[in-house]
């Protein structure tokens, strides 16, 4: 055994130990801060398809071209009049500010929003979902992710720097603002669009260089700008939830709710999320494209609740049904001064700071400075730990906590899964009919726009029972523009459906009873083998997932990586997360729970969550591959519980054919075969009743069991 | 379509939407800030092997028996003499406190410590390396993780509360303090054994109620009650490290950590961890059993060290080679006042708070106070942000971060890995003379107890070249005793081993050139079809880590979950970590990663990493079973690198034959099948040169390739 112990000092001392590949080990420490913080800032709410990966994972993602390389004139014949008149609006003496942010979201934090408050497309030019723009009296930069990289620099002028953030050396906005801004600078905001804790957290960020951030309250910056040509804001009519689809009444919601606000020691709380209003009063509305929401805030009070909405969106019939709830009516615009009334009235308020505007929240504290007793006993501004005795005396308080709608929503009733289940089988037999209708014409040399393909599609889904809206712009990519995640196609501006190429479709519907959302990748002719190898990959992640029990109240992070290993195995990856969580007859995009490298959402996974499976591979230039089903969170009967704990796992929801033409089967195993069989075969039974002719046939063809090379 | 739209709203109504199983959804937010909590407070600071799992996932472990059910003697027949004399000195005028604080730890936040520092041990009787003893002037209780629920029980005399950490409802320590001492009350501690951030947050947490943390200097108070019978403070000598199995010389890591201190703008740091301090030194020590380090602590100035020992530990020679590398020896009990001289001089001082005690940081603050300059430029106490500006102004200054030797101590240089690599051979030569020499015992009706079996162990173990200890107590486990993750047999109270049991045998070893970590299970006889399902299910977990790919710099958790993933399949799983680092040549639990369901670790994966691969599986009563094979993290050449960045993966360590015998071989995929046979194929080409005889045949026979039925 000597020679095991024989070494060349030579080979050992070629390294430094605080050395790897050049970069300093110890060096490692200084990103590792950042390593730990995974939501990013600008973010939307909704975690799902955004991918500002740690600093550390996307540090090499550069494919995406720099701007300064971009060679393509303007979209916009005339972008710098927009900056020029929003900048000489900061020095207005009212107004005084040296920059203002304008981030995507509307006042309710939403991720779809009305046209007239999609200002930072506006000012931009740049239509993605994701987004914060910034100007500042010399330079406008415009932050998104990767999904968005290619589409902003397709959109962006020349007057505007492209931050891709998530990548390395990117800044972010207040780094940005750091570096550039004369210390002591006043950073303009619109305190409704940012939430409370957002705009702490850039408040904190820009005091380093003692950067002050201003709330300009007295309009939009951008509103102001847009003038006539801004889009009025939507007025439609609100309905009534069903019962037989919501499943539970508005009056035990409420009156759950109530004894959530007595055990926190609240006696109030402002709700502005939009869709937590529908769920929790069974109401929905039109206000928004894709989401079936009404622009509204509601405050719930222990002994009464009022709902802020334009009136003339309640007709008589929704106005009894709010009236026999218990529930006020008051204008949109009143909720600042509703909300000092109830500090007035020495309310302990209820506020999730994650979503409630800081226009709210600071209009509550300053409320509660001037109502607070003046006994010397401060209750004002109050932080009250999440289970702590709170407002034993008087004088109003605020009461900083999640939303209890959140978890509430998310976990589906059994009504709300019947009609996500229904939903899912009519929308089955509509994409049926559409792949069927869409083989056929592309087999006799149709000439199909991506946009026609779209368009075709939601005319089959018009036609179900119970067909509202699509649940988000359809995603209809063939060939390369398959590899733009989040690619919506424009009539004037897509591609020919390529029979020779790789198409992926991306789509969902709102139904009165249900939502869906799903992806299907296909090749009209022969895939390749190295598509095939993708392809089947991709599949091997979506069955992983799919198949996966876990520990109850695990966080679904855990599962995410199910869903890449096969991906992995092989140096392939995604670049966004694997799973959302969806609404039941609302939002196709709801929290809290999700499956992502978001490591920092440990939202447990609780049965009767609903998300989705939709984990993919993207070529740039080339090709995208997604197939995505929805899922809901069911118990296990595993022959054992280890740890007195249940077993979770999933249900399947969509029930549309795979390709198997794009499956390798020799990469399948055995076990992997059986499910994609298995599923098919479910399929066939639940959906074939509901189609006929061509789409029954179609059905039969694509839901034939394969067999194992 | 009608029908797939008719529900029935009797079965809708059923279920309140804020009811899930009777406990309200709202009320999950209030245990959802705890789910965030994942690294309990009084836990080793190795994260291996504790459990102290979020609250949501081990509410339900109950299976353990509540103290107040248990019904025995107390170990010791005089139990309530500390007791009583520790309480005495409470109301001693200098001291004058209601409650101690009496945790695991040595000076140095060890795992692993000297005799005469087992305080905890001492005073409870519990001898488990992770627990905290609280002594009140009425109570004792004492908190433990899942893996010690069993032994405290067992240990624990009827004077003591068992505190089950992790369980839902079971407080933490600085819960119950506020929950049983009057407001205002004073709890002790001794300032060495807790590091800054841990007393930081004691305080934090006991301010709730008003108590006061007491730092008491005059002497540990168990010491005191101690007296006579406490065992001498080990006095070994200090022996270099040679530099064919360091890899790099104590000038070049000196070096590359002064260039950090620059960049840090510090210009000392103080270093306690024994390990960091061995590593970086090239030293090796005998002051601990297991672990080849020496008591000491570390200073480095940008133009000079002190190394604070009992001089008597250093000969001649070592003494030389200190100061061949400009190292000056102080007396160890001399760190503080040093501490304090760095201040006089205007030193700015890195201090990693999380291993620091607080008896050091406080030396250091007041020290800043007392020597900062008058001039009104306040510096003291600083806390300088990680890559800010620093002590730009005069005056001493601490810059908190952490340590710069953790990263670079666990990447192992090539050295270090062949040291690995030949270490673990010898031992697998070692053990399979072991096997083959137990298994013709047992067969011949030989009659061996545990320890009897380990002992044997040792003994092949120690004719290895370079042998020089244990790296842990081994695991020798019969039967039922295998359940008990940490079990420790002791000659007058262990169990024979049981041919028609499983048989748990976890051990490892110090050599000259590595550590050595490794655990197996075996059966003797013929085990039953559900022992094979169980093994069948760890080994899987076992595979689909060892051949996990991921992209680089990944944190260690998101692979425990393949490990996981088989047994949970059948609703099993295991109260521990996957994965613990390991030193080279020291400590045999090292970090900063880990694989583990403690998602609060962060720490990414990097090549030159070693890991444990250990999944199990644990049947109270009845049986356990460990396989565990050392790993290091390696760059996988993939055929695509997507992202632009490397993926890794792993590079066995250990070569030691897994009993096919317990597998279900039906159960096994052939890809697992395939991995197991060429992991055979490898033990056998690497390990038979190296062994003879009947050990040679064992190992002939125990690498036999398997086929699936």
């Amino acid at each position: 055994m000597e020679s095991a112990l024989s070494l060349s000092t030579a080979r050992m001392l070629a390294r430094s130990p605080f050395q790897l590949h050049g970069r300093s080990l110890f060096g490692l420490l200084n990103i590792y801060p950042q390593f730990r913080r995974n939501i990013n800032y600008y973010l939307p709410r909704f975690p799902f398809k955004s991918h500002a990966r740690h600093n550390l994972q996307v540090s090499a993602s550069i494919s995406a071209r720099p701007s300064s390389e971009l060679r393509k004139k303007p979209n916009n014949s005339e972008p710098d009049d927009k900056l020029a008149a929003i900048r000489e609006l900061f020095v207005r003496p009212d107004i005084n500010i040296d920059a203002y942010i304008i981030p995507s979201q509307d006042a309710h934090q939403s991720e779809f929003i009305a046209e007239c408050y999609t200002r930072r497309a506006y000012i931009s030019d740049f239509t993605g979902s994701a987004g914060t723009a910034v100007v500042t009296k010399d330079k406008a930069a415009l932050w998104t992710d990767g999904r968005y990289f290619l589409q902003a620099e397709q959109q962006l002028s020349s007057s505007w720097i492209l931050m891709r953030a998530g990548n390395l050396g990117v800044p972010t906005t207040s780094e940005w603002l750091n570096g550039i801004l004369a210390p002591g600078s006043r950073v303009g905001i619109d305190p409704f669009l940012f939430s409370s804790d957002s705009a702490d957290e850039l408040k904190e960020a820009i005091s380093q260089k003692n950067h002050q951030l201003v709330c300009v309250y007295d309009g939009n910056l951008v509103d102001e700008i847009w003038k006539e040509s801004r889009p009025k804001p939507p007025n439609r009519l609100v309905r009534v939830h069903d019962l037989k689809y919501a499943g539970v009444d508005v009056s035990s919601k409420l009156s759950s709710l109530r004894s959530e606000l007595s055990d926190a020691d609240s006696s109030a709380i402002v709700i502005s999320m939009l869709d937590e209003i529908a769920w929790l009063l069974n109401l929905r509305g039109s206000d928004i494209p894709h989401s079936p929401v009404m622009y509204a805030y509601l405050i719930v009070e222990i002994d009464g609740a009022k709902l802020f909405i334009n009136d003339s969106k309640i007709n008589p019939d929704v106005m009894d049904y709010l009236k026999n709830a218990g529930i006020e009516v008051r204008p949109y615009e009143s909720i600042l001064s509703e909300v000092e009334s109830l500090a007035a009235k020495g309310a302990c308020l209820w506020l999730d700071t994650s979503s409630v505007s800081v226009a709210i929240v600071n209009a509550f504290k300053s409320a509660c400075d001037k109502y607070s007793d003046t006994s010397g006993n401060v209750n004002k501004n109050k932080k009250t730990a999440a289970n702590g005795p709170v407002n034993k005396s008087r004088g109003p308080a605020a009461v900083y906590k999640s939303s209890p709608i959140s978890f509430a929503k998310a976990i589906k009733n059994e009504a709300e899964l019947e009609g996500m289940r229904n939903s899912h089988i009519r929308d089955a037999a509509a994409i049926a009919q559409f792949w069927a209708w869409l083989e056929e014409e592309i087999g006799n040399g149709a000439i199909l726009t991506e946009v026609d393909v779209a368009d075709k599609l939601l005319e089959f889904r018009s036609r179900q029972d119970g067909f509202l809206d699509t649940s988000f712009d359809t995603i209809s990519g063939s060939g390369a523009n398959g590899a733009i995640i989040h690619y919506k196609p424009e009539p004037n501006n897509c591609s020919i459906v390529d029979p020779e190429k790789l198409f992926l479709l991306d789509s969902g519907a709102q139904y009165i009873d249900g939502t869906t959302d799903i992806t299907r990748t296909v090749h009209f002719g022969q895939p390749s083998s190295w598509e095939k190898e993708c392809f089947t990959r991709v599949l091997q992640g979506h069955i992983a997932l799919d198949q996966a029990i876990f520990p109850d109240n695990y966080p679904g992070f855990v599962l995410d990586s199910f869903a890449r290993s096969s991906l992995w195995k092989i140096g392939l990856d995604y670049r966004h997360g694997t799973g959302h969580g969806v609404g039941a007859a609302l939002n196709v995009h709801e929290g809290p729970q999700s499956i992502s490298f978001r490591f920092g959402n440990m939202t447990p996974l609780l049965r009767g969550m609903v998300v989705s499976n939709e984990p993919g591979y993207y070529e740039e230039h080339a090709f995208g591959i997604r197939i995505e089903n929805l899922l809901c969170v069911k118990e296990v009967q595993t022959p054992n519980r280890f740890g007195g704990v249940d077993y979770l796992g999933f249900e399947k929801l969509t029930f549309v054919p795979i390709q198997t033409k794009l499956c390798d089967l020799s990469l399948l195993s055995t076990t992997e075969i059986d499910w994609l069989n298995d599923y098919h075969k479910q399929v066939w039974e639940k959906v074939s009743p509901y189609v006929e002719g061509s789409a029954y046939q179609w059905l039969k063809d694509n839901t034939r069991p394969v067999v194992k090379p």
